[in-house]
């Protein structure tokens, strides 16, 4: 049986939230890699929160998709053919590109990666770009010292756990905030946070409680209410890791000010010596991933870090799986297996 | 005839902006160092805006002045007497203390001067605590680069002055935002901006006008409108230095949030990458004292940082002076010629 290539494209650009008719599912003829590139098979596809931005022609730090074009996104699969040298058919590799089965793609983003390791979709989440963004954004910004207090929002999403679960190696005392009791027990259960905040109760009241000496370094993934409650409880020189305010990507969609909420009223920065910063893991992480990759096996080997994913199966259901993504529908790492 | 001293007590609490009967006007004997103090005999006394958060009893960097005590502030002077060593009569000095003319310190934050090198007032200023918070904010945080735009509000202040100066020698388009026409004429005119903007009138337009390539660093001096004009003109990867926000003082002085206006959406603070980051130069500034003296006394030399003084003669118009400071009265350093 002849296989085709199965792919997800953006119809339209989405009013608010997305919806299932902003997408479009077609079946083509399998491309042919040209000189220098590689035919991947992708074996998982990553849906990740940052793709909303995407879709939107607003002005951004990446170029928007196209309408008509395919859905951008990270996969993970194997090599089908090559006219690359360094790789060859039977490899599995991260990087393949796109929301579908077949992308040919060029090498230099590519990464060979050895499925004795890991379970291959690990390598889209704590693995991954997600697990890379915990990282890099710690590293260059958080600096979590030992005895400090950090605060995780989304704690139980793909970046969000692994935040915090370094956090936890780094001797801090963390303190997640998710939706529902189902994700605050898991992420004390399972992930080892200290405490977990359910958004949906009293934030004031939970956060006096969990961090009575305030919050040192707080992780941002989700702006609107949640910040307005953890910002004036920074401490000095505490830490604002901007790594995304999904609350607001279909108030907002990458612009300035049209519809979005105000922010905190800016004083406390200069009493306070806070720093804010904002970072794209893509800017300065792919370069580190080996770095990242070696450390972070070593974590997972030694049971120092664990993660959950949320299985979608088969790649026609993945628009109805990132439309519930944005509303907080998933529970862990969300990823698709491409059928 | 026997000198007394002369001191401004802080009398009570301002409720909002201060007022003369906010100070107490006495005169006491001369002090007698005890073993290991200095006895200075003060010159000139700077008054600077961050004095306006130690008449407060909110929570803040540094302790407030107690009711009844003498106000803060730093002055140049001479040794009058010394039971420390390293200090002898005669000496001239940076770092007496308080509103008063005669004060007992301690050695550790006295620094003597040479005379011959610039006009004693001028360690008050361009070489003194706004000239240092001016080099230590942009070497830490604002980082300009050869051809970047630079934005500093209260341009023709004394920190704002000294850090559109560097901005030039650095090598950037520097734009200074002041009240009114003949601040902004000397900013472009003597202090040699590219440009100066006049906050009474449309900021947004002049902004467009002067900055059609965006902003890179934001010197934050003031707050308010002209905080929420800059920020969106903010390009990718700039850099907001909060030094102040004296615009908010007298609404919310040093409080979180009673009474002060919110803030933009921090939404591109990811997307630009954005760092916004405050500090208060005694955390790191003094041990660089030495340091920033001996650069800035080279351009100084070399004509490439010029400076302004509002010169007040008379310890007891101290107050009104400090006033008329949060109301943008006073144009350049403002300074007390000490009777």
């Amino acid at each position: 049986m002849a296989e085709t290539n199965l792919q997800i494209l953006l119809r339209r650009r989405p009013q608010g939230a997305p919806v299932p008719e902003d997408f479009e599912i077609v079946e083509t003829p399998v491309p042919e890699p040209a000189e220098g590139e590689v035919l991947v098979r992708a074996r998982w596809l990553s849906l990740d929160p940052y793709m909303r931005g995407r879709m939107s022609d607003a002005k951004s730090y990446a170029k928007p998709v196209e309408i008509g074009a395919v859905m951008e996104g990270q996969t993970a699969g194997e090599v089908v053919a090559s006219r690359a040298p360094g790789f060859a058919p039977g490899d599995t590799v991260l990087g393949g590109y796109g929301w579908q089965r077949f992308s040919c793609v060029q090498p230099a983003r590519l990464f060979r990666i050895d499925p004795q390791e890991a379970p291959l979709s690990a390598s889209l989440g704590v693995l991954g770009m997600p697990g890379l963004t915990a990282w890099v954004g710690l590293e260059d910004i958080g600096q979590p010292k030992a005895g400090e207090t950090m605060v995780v929002s989304a704690a139980s999403g793909a970046v969000g756990q692994v935040v915090g679960q370094i956090g936890k190696i780094r001797g801090c005392k963390v303190v997640g905030i998710a939706g529902g009791r189902k994700k605050c027990d898991f992420v004390t259960g399972e992930l080892g946070f200290d405490a977990c905040l359910d958004h949906h109760e009293d934030l004031d009241a939970q956060l006096d409680k969990a961090c009575p000496e305030g919050i040192d370094v707080y992780w941002e993934n989700v702006g609107g209410p949640v910040q307005a409650a953890v910002f004036p409880r920074l401490n000095d020189f505490g830490r604002m890791v901007m790594c995304g305010m999904i609350a607001q990507y279909n108030i907002a969609p990458g612009a300035d000010a049209s519809g979005a909420p105000p922010g905190p009223n800016l004083g406390p920065v200069v009493r306070k010596r806070l720093r804010i910063q904002g970072f794209i893991v893509s800017d300065t992480g792919w370069p580190r991933y080996p770095e990242f990759r070696r450390q972070m096996l070593g974590w997972l080997r030694e049971g120092r870090v664990r993660w959950r994913e949320d299985v979608v199966e088969g790649l026609r259901n993945a628009p109805d799986a990132f439309i519930g993504l944005l509303q907080g529908r998933n529970f862990g790492k969300l990823v698709v297996k491409v059928d």
